[in-house]
């Protein structure tokens, strides 16, 4: 069980660096012929990455990947895991609240599909993360100096 | 006055997406020729510009610049604002400690410059501070997917 002040630092480490997101990826063996893929990630430089470890064991619910680039993904990606950190993290996010409404949203939403008008107005809310998640501009970071 | 779980949130954000760094600049205005930059920034995308601005004025001692880029930093530059800033979330930054120790270092030093022999030992630890900011690669990033 994570304390108040750990919960509220990894909702600024979310809100710092981390990405909330949803998508229709178009899959034939699923009913309506689109699966929901749906992600929580924390990013890191991979020079930190035993520090970045401990922070990853301290939340317990997904697991390290290490990007071509060098970049460390710390993936939340199965519907359980997901709510549990969310609601864990949710009073403390600032930047990304509306981020986290809506994936518990789609993610309760998931769970009682029984047509094809769920689907569709699933979708819709998956659709709408890409607003949130993207301006014009695609985000790209480099450190100052 | 920050709460604890705003001190909290804050480091988590610096550990997500901040940056501590120093640099000798040279500058003949200077005694030994070299200005010391000491700077604090917090990164975000321009489209979360509201929000991002309720967290700096929440810190409330630095100023938001819009890079060309479109990425918005919050800038703390001052030092005595540099020591306020990193006192209050010290005791709960992670990936970022070494670097907090190092920047609190340097600036008690700073204080202290009487001999050519005190800089030159400034001078090195500020050089330190490429090595646990950079590893061989450039940190660069873009957001999955």
């Amino acid at each position: 069980m994570l304390s108040q002040l750990q919960k509220s630092y990894l909702a600024g480490f979310l809100d710092g660096d981390g990405s909330i997101y949803a998508q229709l990826k178009p899959n034939p063996t699923y009913k309506y012929g689109f699966q929901i893929a749906v992600y929580v990630v924390l990013f890191q430089s991979q020079k930190d990455r035993s520090q970045f470890e401990k922070i990853c064991s301290l939340i317990g619910l997904g697991y390290l990947r290490l990007r071509k680039d060098g970049i460390l993904e710390y993936i939340i990606g199965k519907i359980d895991s997901i709510r549990i950190f969310l609601k864990m993290i949710k009073p403390y996010v600032i930047l990304k609240a509306e981020q986290v409404d809506l994936m518990l949203e789609i993610l309760d939403k998931k769970d009682k599909i029984q047509s094809k008008e769920d689907f569709n107005s699933l979708a819709k809310l998956v659709d709408s993360f890409r607003e949130l998640n993207y301006s014009k501009k695609r985000k790209r970071r480099t450190l100052t100096p």
